[in-house]
C-alpha cells in the first residue's frame, strides 16, 4: 500500500461526503426533482460570493468562464487592460486577444503583486478602457492581487468594468463581491469547493449586464443572457452537469456549517503555517509581497531542481504537489492548501519537503519546519 | 418509498459500477497516474467511434462538441447546408449562424428522415458548400437519418466536411466513422456512454484537420488543435475533468465487455420492441419513417395531451421519460431505450404508459403491450 496525497492548486483533494453525494442515481435537468437542487445550489455560491448577483453555472472547466466573461461583455476592438503577473494573466490576454480585444497589459514582475495605483494612472490616461482582468490568486506564482484596492478604483469608472478570475482564490481568500464592486467574478469547481473539475461559476453585476446589451461577439456555448434566462428558472441552457451540482450542494454545505469567516482563517493559518515553516527550513517564498492563502510557491535551493522536489515529493512519497510553470519551471514547487486541507495535510507536506530535500543533499534538520507548523497550528485551549 | 425509474433520451441512468468508479480519490490530470487513463479512454472511444481519428474529449456538454465543430473548421461567410429536421438540426443552424456562416437549410418535417438525394442536388447546385451538418438520431422527434447514404454523398466533394450530430445516436446505432466517411462526429456523456453530463467527444478526420489550418474564427475554449496537441500527450488543454473520464473507462469496459455488434443488437432490439408494444395500444409513433434506436417519439391520442401523459408517468409512476419539445409539445411523449437499458427497461416503461393512459380515460386492455414486448425480448434458448 502506498497512500497518496493531493496537495496541489487544482484538482484539489474532493471530500467523500462530496463523492458519495455525486453516486446517487442521476436526475433529469428538466424534472422537478432538480430544481430545488439548482435553486439551493444557486443561493449558495451568492453566499460564497457574498453576492446579490446572478451566479452563472457553466458545464466547464474554469477557463470556460474566463472565456464567457469576455464574448459576452464586450467587441472588437475594445480596449481593454490586462494585469498580467504570471501565466494565467497572461491567459486573460490570449482570449481577450482570440476575441480580437485590444489589449494593453501592466506587465508585474512574477512574484510581485500589481500596484493600483498603475492601475488607476491607466484608467486616467486612457477613458477608454473598457475592462479591467486580474487574478485574485495568480497560481503561478502563489501572488494575491489586491482586489478590494482594485475594485475601489474601478469602480469610480462607469464604462469600465473589473473582471476578476478567483478560480484558485475563491473560499482561499475573503473576496467581498458587491462591497469591492467586482462585476465578473470566475470560480471553478475544483478548487476551494472540494469538487471534481467540471463546472464554472461567474457572478455578474447589473453594471455588466447592461454591457452585455451590446456586445456582438459570438456566443453560442457560453451565452450567458440565455444561462441567466435558465438561472431564474432554476434551470441552465444547456444540460446540467446534475453530478456536480449535487457534489456543489454538499460542498456549500460543508462550507456553510464552518460559517465563511472560519473557512478563510482556516487558509489564512494553514498558509501561514506552509510559509513559516518553510522559512524555518532556509527556504526563500517566491512571491516577494502579497502571498496567496490558496497555494505556497517555494524557490527550490540553489544547485536544486525545483521539478525534482516536486517529482522526488511524487514518486518517493505519494505527494502530489505542483512544480513550476513556464518561465518559473525548475525553479520553484508549489503546495496547496485549498479546500479540503486541514492542519496534518501541511505537516505531511512540510515533512515531505524535509525529507526529500535532505535526500537530495540540502542540508536540513529533520522536523525543523514541522515543529514550527505544529506551534502555528496547535489548538490553543487544550481539554484539561 | 417510491422507486425512480429514469427513461429519459438524456442524461440517462448510470451503472453503480460507473458511479463508484467516479467516487475514487481524485488524481492530478498533469500527474503520470492520469496519462493511463486518458489513453485507455481515447484508445475506448476510437473502439467505440470505429475510427483511426483523433477523438478529442472536451469538458463541456454535448453542445459544446457542436459548437467546437463549427468554430474550428469554418470561417465567416462561409456557405454551409444544415439539414433541419428537429429542434437540434435547429441549433446547427444558430451555431453556424451565431459564428457568421452562411447557413442554407434543408428543413425536413418533423417525424421524416432527409432524402439524400435532396443534399447531393444541393451540393451539385453549389460547389460552394464547405460543410454538410446532420444529427444521426434527431432526438427531439425520434428519426434517425440516413448517415451512411449522406457519407457517400460529401464524400465526393472534396472541399465538404460531413458532420454529424451523435450525441444521442452514439452507441445506440452502428455509426461507421472511417468507412461512411464522417469527418466530425460529436457524442456526449450523458446518453449511450452511461455517465453523468459534463464531458463531449469530437472525432476529426484528416480532411477536417486541414481546414481547420484556415479557420479563423475566435477559440479558446473549444480550440480543436490545441486539444490534439494534448491527447497525443494524453493530456487535455485544460483542467481535464478527471472523475469523468474515470467514469468513462469503466463504461467502455462494460461496452466491450458486451461487444460492439452486441451493443447495437440490443438496443435496436429494444427499440423495435416499444414500438411495437405502443402500436399494440393503439398508439401511433411520431417517426413517420427510420425510428431512432435511442429514443421511441409517440403521438399522443386524439384528445390527450402529450404534456400530461409525461407528467402522468412522473408524479403518479416515478417514471421519468420526455415531453414533446417546440412543436412537437403537448402531441407526443418519448421513452428512451440508450444506454444503460434493458427488457425490463421496456417492459417498465409499457406498463407505465398502458396505467397511465387508462387512468386518463383512454381505452387501454391492460397487458397488451407489455404481452408483446415480453413476446420479442423473450430469451430464445431458455435452459430446460
Amino acid at each position: 500500500m502506498g497512500k497518496r496525497y493531493l496537495l496541489a492548486p487544482g484538482p484539489t483533494p474532493v471530500p467523500s461526503e462530496v463523492l458519495l453525494a455525486m453516486a446517487a442515481p442521476i436526475i433529469h435537468h428538466r424534472s422537478p426533482d432538480f430544481l430545488p437542487v439548482l435553486d439551493s445550489a444557486k443561493k449558495g455560491l451568492q453566499w460564497l460570493y457574498q453576492t446579490k448577483n446572478d451566479v452563472l453555472i457553466l458545464c466547464s472547466t474554469g477557463t470556460g468562464g474566463m472565456v464567457g466573461s469576455v464574448n459576452n461583455f464586450f467587441n472588437k476592438g475594445d480596449k481593454v487592460l490586462v494585469i498580467n503577473g504570471g501565466k494565467f494573466g497572461e491567459r486573460w490576454t490570449k482570449i481577450c486577444q482570440a476575441y480580437g480585444l485590444d489589449v494593453e497589459e501592466i506587465v508585474v514582475e512574477w512574484g510581485y503583486s500589481v500596484k493600483p495605483e498603475e492601475v488607476e494612472n491607466k484608467l486616467k490616461k486612457n477613458r477608454n478602457i473598457k475592462g479591467v482582468f486580474v487574478q485574485a490568486s495568480e497560481t503561478s506564482t502563489g501572488v494575491y492581487h489586491d482586489i478590494q484596492a482594485l475594485g475601489s478604483i474601478v469602480k469610480k469608472y462607469d464604462d469600465t468594468l473589473f473582471i476578476v478570475d478567483a478560480i484558485s482564490a475563491l473560499v482561499a481568500h475573503d473576496l467581498r463581491t458587491d462591497e469591492w464592486g467586482i462585476d465578473i467574478m470566475v470560480g471553478g469547481s475544483q478548487k476551494g469547493v472540494m469538487l471534481p473539475p467540471g463546472i464554472a461559476f461567474v457572478s455578474v453585476s447589473d453594471k455588466a449586464w447592461a454591457k452585455a446589451e451590446t456586445s456582438k461577439l459570438p456566443k453560442f456555448y457560453f451565452n450567458f443572457k440565455k444561462e441567466r434566462e435558465n438561472l431564474a428558472k432554476n434551470q441552465t441552457n444547456f444540460t446540467s452537469p446534475v453530478t456536480l451540482i449535487i457534489g456543489l450542494n454538499e460542498s456549500l454545505r460543508m462550507l456553510q456549517a464552518e460559517g465563511l469567516e472560519n473557512v478563510f482563517k482556516r487558509h489564512a493559518k494553514l498558509a501561514d503555517a506552509t510559509r513559516q515553516a518553510v522559512k524555518a527550513l532556509g527556504l526563500e517564498l517566491y512571491p516577494r509581497e502579497s502571498p496567496s492563502n490558496a497555494v505556497t510557491a517555494i524557490v527550490a535551493p540553489q544547485g536544486i531542481d525545483g521539478q525534482a522536489i516536486y517529482k522526488n515529493l511524487r514518486e518517493k512519497y505519494g505527494i502530489t504537489a505542483a512544480g513550476g510553470q513556464d518561465k518559473a519551471k525548475g525553479k520553484v514547487f508549489r503546495i496547496a492548501h485549498l479546500g479540503y486541507s486541514d492542519r496534518f495535510d501541511i505537516i505531511t507536506a512540510i515533512a515531505g519537503i524535509e525529507m526529500v530535500l535532505k535526500g537530495m543533499g540540502y542540508p536540513v534538520k529533520l522536523g525543523t519546519g514541522v515543529a514550527v507548523a505544529e506551534e502555528l497550528l496547535m489548538v490553543s485551549e487544550e481539554a484539561k
